[in-house]
Parts: C-alpha cells; sequence; structure tokens
C-alpha cells in the first residue's frame, strides 16, 4: 500500500491539471446547446480510463451516454473476487447567473486549497478522486483486492432518466457487492463522513370542492361551509402541538434510532443560533423529544407546500371559494412505505371529512426511504478507510432528502450504497462560485484506496 | 287618490315606451367610450322630469353627473312638509358577453309581461316607476301631501364614487325625513317586500412569516414551523363546529333577532332542497339554531376568501413555504362595529399565534350594517303601501350583502333608507337578458303613489 499512498502524493499536481481539464467541458445536461459538449466529455473520461488501465467505453442512452470503465481481471476469467461498482456523474448544473461567478464557471481558477469551477466538487472531483485511486494500484502494480467497475452517468442533475433502464440492461454486468458513491457532503475537513440513511417521500394532493362555484359571501354566507376553512381545519387535525404527525398508524413501520446512532449524531457539529439564523425562522419546531439534526433526517414529517384557494389577487373579494387545495409531501424513514402512507393518510382524510364538502385525495408520487446498517461489515469498512485517510474519526450522517439513483441500485443490483461525500457546506454545489477543496480531493483519493482494502475483507 | 290611481291606470302603455326610450341608452358607468351616453342619459332624465313638472337638473361630478329634481313646493315659501329623498341611479352594468343576449341589450323588446334590455330592472324601471308616480299626483292636480326630491345618479354600478361628496355638499337642501330607494329585489310578484336590514364587513388578511425564503423540504424539514400549517391551525380554531365563530366578544354588539322579526322571516318562501341545487353543495352548513334565511341575512359570517402559500403550480415542489396569507371578510350585522370586530380579530389572532412564526394583519376595508327598524312608523307606512298596492301581505327582508349608499345617507343625511325593491329573483340583473316585470313596474308606481300618503302621516 504504500507505493499507491506515496503515487498519489507525488502526482496530486498532475492530478490538479486533470481535474482542470474536465472542469474545462461545460457539460451541462440541463441545456440542449451542451448537447455536444456532453458528448465530448463522456469521450474524455472514457480516454482517461482507458490511459490509467482500465477497459471502457461510451454507452449512448435515449439522453446523455453513460460511461463505463472496469478494472481488466473484471471480465477475465480470474478467480471470483469482491466486485463493487463506483457511481459518478461527468454532468453539472447550469451556471447561471453568470454575474455572480467571480471567475468564468468553466475556467477552472485556483485560490489556496479551493478550486473553482462548475463540476469541480459535484461531482467531477469526486468522481475523479476514485479514478485516481485505482490509477495509483494499477501505476504502481500493486495488487487490487477487488474488482472495480465504474459508472459514471450524463444525467444526474436532470433526474438520472436513462440509468434506471441501463442499470436492468447490464444487470448481470454490474452485480457486486455494494456501490461506492461520492456524490454528498461531509460537514467539515475535520468530519469526513458515512451517509448512511435517506429519507423517502410520498405525495399527496388535497382537494375539497364546496360550492359549484365560487359564491357571493354577502348573499350565500353563512349557509354554506367554506371549503378553504373546511381545508383549514382538516390539515390543522394532521399534526398535534408536539410536531407529530397526527395520523393514525403513520408511525408504525418507523424504526427507531438506536443508542449508537443517536451517539454518533450528537457528535456532529451543530450550533443552534446560527441554524435558526441560517434559515430565518423566530424560533426552530419540531418534533419533541429528538435533536435538530435527528429531527431533519431521521424523523418523518408532514409538509403544505402549497395552499390554494378562492382569491389570489391584490385587495379583498368577497366569495366562498368553489374549492381549496393544498399540496403535502411527507418525508418517511426507514421502514415506512410510500403507499401504506398514502393509504393511512388517505384513510384519515376521508374519516374527518365533514359531509358539508366532497374531498378528493390525489397520490401524486413515492420514493422509499434508504438505509444501511452504519454497524455492518461494510460501513465500518468505510468508517475505517474514512479515519485512514483523513486522521479523524468519521462521522455518520443521515441525508434529509432523497436521492433516487440508491434505490435505483437497491431494486437492479440488490446492492446497498457506501455514500461518502467530500463536499464541504461551503463548495456551493448548485451555485455561483462552486469549489472543491483540494485536500478534500487528495484525502478522498488515499480514502478510496484505502476502501478497497477494507472493503474487500469486510463481509457483505 | 283615484285620480291618480285611474291616471297611472290609463297610461301604462305610454309608461313603457318611455322606459324603453330611457333602456336605449347605453349608459354603461363602467365603459370610458360610453361617457357621452351616460351625459345624454342624464340630459333625457332631466327632461323627463321636466316635462312632468318637476324642478330639475344635472349637477356634472368628477365622475358621471346626478340629476336633482324636486317637486317644485318644495323651494316655494309654502309651509313646512314632510321631505323625502327618492334614489335611485341611471346608468347600468356592462352587457358583455353580447352573445348570451337573446336580443341586443340595448333594443328593448317585450314578451308576455317582461321588458327585456339592460338597465330593464337595475335600475332604470325602478326608478322610473317613482317618477310615474309623482307624474299622476301632478298630471292630475291631486295634492302631494310631501316634499319629494328625486337624486338619481350615475356611478352606482362603479361604487357611487362622487355620492357621498354631493351628499355634504347639497345637505341642506337634501334633509329629509327618509331615503325610498327601489333598487332591492323581491321573492316573487306575490311577495312584496321591505328590506330592513342589510350587513356590514370588516375585510382583513393575515400573513404568517416562517422562513426566511423557501425551504428544501428534504435538508430541513422537520426542524421549522411549515407557515401553511401553522395558519391552518390558526384559522381552523376560529370557526367551531356549530358554526359560530370562535372569536372572544365576536358576537357581544349583535343584537339578537325579534320574535316579530323571526315570524316574519318565517313566511318567506325558501325550499331548502332547491336551495343546495343552485348552490351545488353536499349538505348546506350554518350556524345552528338560525334557519337558511336567517343564517344568510341576520347572522354574522367570518369567511376565508383565499388562501395562498408556496407551490401553486403543476406537480409537486418540496419546499417549506416561507409564508403564507388568507384573505378574509366577516359579514357583520347591526350593532356590529368593523373597527371593533377588527381589534378583537387581531388580538385574537395574536393570542394563538405559535412563537416559531411572525403574524402580521391587514385591516383592509369595513362597512358598517344597516338596520332600519321593522315596527317602527315609516317601515310600517311602507308595509302598508306595498299591501295596497300589491294586494298581498308584504314581507320583510334582511339583505345578506352592503349596500353602502345606505350608510351615506345615513351619515350625510342622518335618515333612515326605505328599501322597497321591485326586482324580481329572474330578472337577471348584472347577467345576460335582464328583464323587468311590467307588473312590477305597474305596482311599484301605485305603490310609490300610496307611499307618499302613507309616510306623511307617519311620525320619523
Amino acid at each position: 500500500m504504500q507505493a499507491v499512498i506515496d503515487y498519489l502524493k507525488q502526482n496530486q499536481a498532475r492530478f490538479v491539471g486533470e481535474l482542470c481539464d474536465y472542469i474545462r467541458f461545460p457539460s451541462v445536461s440541463a441545456q440542449a446547446q451542451h448537447r455536444a459538449d456532453l458528448q465530448a466529455c463522456a469521450e474524455w473520461v472514457v480516454n482517461h480510463c482507458r490511459q490509467i488501465g482500465l477497459e471502457a467505453r461510451v454507452y449512448p442512452t435515449p439522453g446523455h451516454p453513460i460511461v463505463v470503465a472496469r478494472t481488466s481481471s473484471s471480465v477475465s476469467n480470474a478467480p471470483r473476487r469482491p466486485r463493487f461498482v463506483v457511481y459518478g456523474h461527468y454532468d453539472v448544473q447550469p451556471p447561471e447567473p453568470f454575474d455572480l461567478w467571480t471567475s468564468p464557471p468553466f475556467e477552472p481558477r485556483i485560490e489556496g486549497r479551493s478550486l473553482f469551477g462548475r463540476g469541480a466538487c459535484d461531482n467531477k472531483g469526486q468522481n475523479l478522486a476514485h479514478l485516481k485511486a485505482v490509477e495509483a494500484y494499477l501505476k504502481t502494480g500493486t495488487d487490487l483486492p477487488c474488482d472495480l467497475t465504474f459508472v459514471i452517468e450524463g444525467e444526474e442533475e436532470v433526474g438520472s432518466g436513462s440509468l434506471a433502464a441501463f442499470l436492468r440492461e447490464h444487470q448481470a454486468d454490474l452485480a457486486c457487492e455494494a456501490v461506492v458513491i461520492s456524490d454528498t457532503g461531509m460537514p467539515s475537513p475535520k468530519h469526513p463522513a458515512l451517509t448512511y440513511a435517506l429519507r423517502g417521500i410520498a405525495a399527496f394532493e388535497i382537494l375539497l370542492h364546496g360550492p359549484a362555484r365560487d359564491l357571493h359571501s354577502g348573499i350565500f354566507g353563512g349557509t354554506v361551509d367554506n371549503p378553504a376553512m373546511a381545508l383549514c381545519q382538516l390539515l390543522a387535525k394532521l399534526r398535534d402541538k408536539n410536531g407529530r404527525v397526527a395520523v393514525p398508524g403513520f408511525y408504525d413501520d418507523v424504526q427507531p434510532l438506536s443508542a449508537y446512532e443517536r451517539k454518533e449524531m450528537a457528535r456532529l457539529p451543530f450550533k443552534e443560533t446560527e441554524y435558526r439564523k441560517l434559515l430565518g425562522v423566530p424560533k426552530l419546531f419540531g418534533e419533541r423529544g429528538y435533536t435538530p439534526i435527528e429531527q431533519r433526517s431521521a424523523r418523518p414529517t408532514f409538509e403544505i407546500n402549497g395552499l390554494t384557494s378562492g382569491y389570489q389577487g391584490e385587495g379583498s373579494k368577497t366569495i366562498i371559494p368553489a374549492w381549496a387545495r393544498a399540496k403535502i409531501t411527507a418525508r418517511l424513514v426507514p421502514n415506512q412505505d410510500p403507499a401504506r402512507i398514502a393509504r393511512l393518510v388517505q384513510r384519515h382524510l376521508k374519516s374527518l371529512c365533514p359531509p358539508t364538502v366532497k374531498l378528493e385525495v390525489q397520490v401524486t408520487r413515492g420514493a422509499d426511504p434508504y438505509l444501511v446498517s452504519p454497524t455492518g461489515p461494510q460501513a465500518q469498512a468505510a468508517l475505517r478507510a474514512l479515519k485512514a485517510a483523513f486522521g479523524f474519526d468519521p462521522v455518520l450522517l443521515r441525508e434529509g432528502g432523497s436521492i433516487p439513483i440508491v434505490n435505483d441500485f437497491k431494486k437492479c443490483l440488490r446492492a446497498d450504497s457506501l455514500m461518502l461525500g467530500l463536499a464541504l457546506p461551503d463548495d456551493n454545489a448548485h451555485s455561483p462560485n462552486e469549489k472543491f477543496n483540494l485536500d478534500c480531493f487528495a484525502k478522498g483519493q488515499l480514502m478510496s484506496a484505502f476502501l478497497w482494502q477494507e472493503l474487500a475483507a469486510a463481509k457483505k
């Protein structure tokens, strides 16, 4: 391993140059005028993979191409070794608004230990770190204890529309022990992190129909229910004063936080006053009995995303609205099932709805929550690799949002994902002046190098 | 009086012709291109008043002119007689959409006993009925027991913007025992009606501020209050399950319905099934302990007119909205005071609002409720005139909406208004195919003729 570590150390300057080359492609997947840039970027990745000793090719899709690169042993007749997929994406967010960038987004600029450019941390720097680790193995002739397949797609920023079909089609080739993804974050350079859980989602629209049309509130007011008031009274009953979702059965399948998880979460840096100021709220509010970190990542929620009824314009209009609508999303945690939650919410709304209005509930979408046990052998292997590379005790993170591709990997490949993010909170992912910390880049390569040792030795 | 009655009977055909002439003016006050038509219509009214023996002139205003016409004795040195103001308006609603009219809106057409045309019932037919009654007195040399001043304005359909200033300026000239207005409705040809009360209004906007901007519901959801949910929970508490407004002190100044009023209201034609079908609601809902007729006219309400928060478009957007807003109007009944109600609502909202959001209440407008005692001598005089003219026992109506001019008369002239409407429910006021029933026209003239006898004899 010392050869690998030395190789990485000695080649940092060249690696940074290569990352700059990678960033120069304006591979903006959301913008049709960049179609050729995405193709060119994919080809650059393929060539780069070949140069470092991988077998690589570009797979066209109905959208932007997917690059697949493998360590050659994985296609030979060598005895079966542990196999892992490394996922990344070469497409980037749109750079707009240009005027907020200090330097042009596709002309990488180094300042101190920061490399500025669109895609620097999301995700070019992070997937290149993994490629550099494998390069170090291959170029130093060090035995890589597992077979690796890199899947680097070009549609992550627009919903990964082609990925699931690609995974299903190449299911056998991509069979693996686990998927490794560096596309999340770490709280600080001293807090390397494993993200081991994501929340799911269940989305609804609730529509209450009242009178056949908006009614004059002077002529008819007092004799008919007001659907906006009925909706408020209905929704008001769905969250109690302790911040609990008041739908019978809602918490039935929630896997409680273990003492280990709560202890690990308590280690995360968090300053309530700063957080409150960041959000601009007069006071925080959440489910009683949980810390804000637990509330926003490990507990389910029921949010009204939008309310619409009656008159929205200037001044007043004296009507009883014909209807009132709420858009709702519930964030779900393991092992809540979006379909079951949708049924529970619908049933409860039905039981609460007064006979003076007509209820219509539309279930618009759902996504499963995700969890890989943080005490399992793969997670623990990842934590050891993080510690070895960064020199600090790693932290365990749950992400409050959803990352749909993780569910795709679970469904199509039946493999867990280890999320080992290298982005810092101030890296401006999706914002102007995106950057990547070059220490995170270097330590990410080291982490990847250690990871294959640790993972190959771990049980699935 | 027989001479007056006979004159009216003998001249109906001519009167209908005159009403057709009156309707032919497209006096649409809302549309600038009709400015000259309004001026011409005002001049036609003045000339008509002069022909029947009144002293009349056109008063210009910043908007459309006001016609004032008087019985000549009122400007002589004759001994003081009871004086009354008759209010009406010569402007009309826009006729659009034209394609829904069976015949052109400004080309009057008679079918059976219906005269079709824009302004037929609202309000040309109704104010002409009063002019025809006074014509009958003057042309037959019958002694009119009171002095009358007609005020016929041209801005009623656009808010009577010039009327209050005009009334203040001519306060002394317009001093009177009461104002007579025929611009409301009657339930059926067999139910002549006195409208003796109107509801007032208090309008608010309630705004709850949450986070400084819309927040990602995955990243932050669970740690901050949702202003849309907070708004629902706030509003839900303002109306109880018995349909009562749940604001402390809200009912303090409500004058209870008398046994006489409830008995009279119970006489009004009302079919619940038909009413429910007309509104298109699954079930009626109102304050327990009151009939629908009482609920919609004699009881106060608290209506949400509009709800706005977060994402309103297609599909879903996973945000915690930065703010949520409700537009509210409360209908008020005598003797509720809009300013006091606004204070009570604000105070109650303040006491209910959680510390996790910031409350902002804007009081946007208020209008006083109105009531003239139905057992007072003027109201009873009006009821006798209605019975004598129509041959049926008149009914007492409360109007659920507001008619601001009535408060102007009260404030500027300190006079009550007797609302003796001649429009039938199917007269399509403000709608295509507006009509006026020619029997209501004829009986309205008779009613006006009897009214001056009854009112002159009544105490104020």
